[in-house]
This record gives C-alpha cells, sequence and structure tokens, in this order.
C-alpha cells in the first residue's frame, strides 16, 4: 500500500510542512522581521519559533530533530546565529547540522533554516 | 534484512538515482545547455525535465518529491527560475523547498536542483 | 511504538550522528588541519576520514551513503575535492551529490561535507 504524504501550508512554489510516514521535511524558513533593526540574532530567533510551530503542525516538536541545514548571509554574523540556536535547541536532542554563507532570497534576509524531523 | 540500496545511472563521482526502501534521492542537477542564450529560466525548464526522467526511472513522479533544494548563481534572476517552478510543480503536491544563491560547478551555470522523493 | 533517536558526539550546538531507524545524519565535517599548506584537496582527505569514523560509530560505512552535499570556498579548486572523492567512495555504490561554493565557517576551511546513509 502506498504511504501517503501529508502536505500543509502550500502556497504556489512549496509545501511549509510534508510529512511522509514518520517523516517530517519543513521548508527553508526565513524571517518576516528584516528591517535594518532585526539583527542576525533576532533573525534567527524567529526563524525558530516559526520551526517549533511548523514541527507542532506536524505533530512533532524540537527533541525530535534529525538534521537542519543553516544558511546565514554574513560568516561574521554566525555567533549570532549560534547563540539564538543554543539558547533554542533541546540540550539532549541536537541535530546533525552544517552552516554556510550565501546569497538568501532577499538582501535583508540574514538566515535561513531548513530541518528534517521525526514524528513521536 | 538489509534493505537493499539501488543505484542508476552511477559515474566515476556520484549515482544520479538513489533508492533506498521507498525513499528516493536524485543528485544535484543542472543543464545542459549554458549558452549565453540560455536563461537561469530556460536552464531551470531543462532540470526539471531531467528530474522528470530520473523521478520516472526510479519508479516515482513529480507528485511524490519531499523536498527540494535549489541553488542559482544569481539571486537576481530568482524570479526566473521560480516561473519555470511554479510551470512545473505539481499544484497538490508541492515540496519543502529550499533556495539559496551560491556558486556553482561551471561559471555558466545558473541552476542547480536536488530532490528527495518518495515511491508510489 | 515510538522508533527511539540515537544521538552520538553532541556538543552545545550539534551531535554528530544522529541515528534513526536505519537512517544515519551525519552532521557537516570540516578538516582539523587548515593551515596555508593544508590543500583543498588534503582538507577533503581529512574530511573523508573523518566522515569513516563517524559512519564506523554508526554501525555502517561509505558503501551504505545515500546523498552527500559538498560545499567548497572556491570552485577553482574542486577538482581537487574530486580528486580525494574519487580515490574515497565506494566504486560500487556511488551516493547522489551536489556541490556548490559557499562561504564556510572559517576563511581556512576549504571544504565541508554532510551525509546521509543507511545502516546494513
Amino acid at each position: 500500500m502506498t504511504t501517503p504524504i501529508k502536505r500543509q501550508q502550500s502556497d504556489e512554489r512549496l509545501s511549509k510542512i510534508v510529512e511522509y510516514g514518520n517523516l517530517v521535511f519543513i521548508a527553508g524558513t526565513v524571517a518576516d522581521n528584516r528591517g535594518p533593526s532585526d539583527s542576525c540574532k533576532a533573525q534567527t530567533e524567529e526563524v525558530l519559533k516559526k520551526i517549533d510551530g511548523l514541527l507542532a503542525a506536524a505533530g512533532t516538536n524540537k527533541s525530535r530533530l534529525l538534521s537542519a541545514n543553516v544558511w546565514i548571509s554574513d560568516i561574521r554574523e554566525k555567533d549570532q546565529m549560534d547563540a539564538a540556536w543554543k539558547a533554542w535547541v533541546d540540550p539532549n536532542n541536537k541535530p546533525a547540522r552544517a552552516c554556510q554563507e550565501t546569497g538568501l532570497a532577499t538582501r535583508d534576509t540574514r538566515v535561513e533554516i531548513m530541518v528534517v524531523a521525526a514524528k513521536p
């Protein structure tokens, strides 16, 4: 029998949440608040809060993260991203992670994060 | 019993198709036509056509996409990539997706796409 | 019953190894030796040796790789990365792979590799 794929919060390009069996794929997530005063740390905090909501909508949470990809627009701001990340990540359940400096969708986007998680 | 891994279209570096159980991993795919007149939109159209073929060779199709990573060489051309993407993606079955601006393997490569899908 | 997630070699940010069922997620891996004389080829060799160790700690090996993401700091050094990669990869069991040029965590890091594998 074909395992169904459940998609939530789809727009014209992508689904923010894709569930396949117990695997959950969350789309690359960026902050809505991206003004000059929204630092990389602040944007990361907003992104991680959004990811909490997306994981919850899939019936899981950050303690079930498997892997994370982080992209930041300026590697000199990696410490800011890491500060927000370390304050957020479940201390007993950290995912595999990688981080690179890349261009992002808009010039005021300082961080984008994409995660894969498992359902309980 | 060990679940076998099926690999297709391998060259000296990679396999274009890797099947593990019902999961299908497709390698980063670029266009063959990369001349000065091959726009980001045209290259994306060629890449997506190639991905259709690779998914078919794995016994699946774009309606079973789980996630996609898109890399483009010039973020100002993201609208071109998105136009080709939106014309292609199954309107009822959109994957999680992320997109960044990075350097690509050759200077005339404007887009690279890597996807994970499920078999029916 | 919830499938347990096994995490190994966790630091304050991430786990280098995450096992979920028979899937193994390895964190983005960089070389420790990153001096001026440590070429992209040498750094890639060190990274791949580290990945061998991480896969072994998860009870698997490079013949069970599903996918790989490679990031290098200078695309002109891709041939060096590929030379080390081709000497290492199991000739009968090559993963899906993608490679981009991005900024990396430190300015002396020339290559980062993140892989997904299956356990036997």
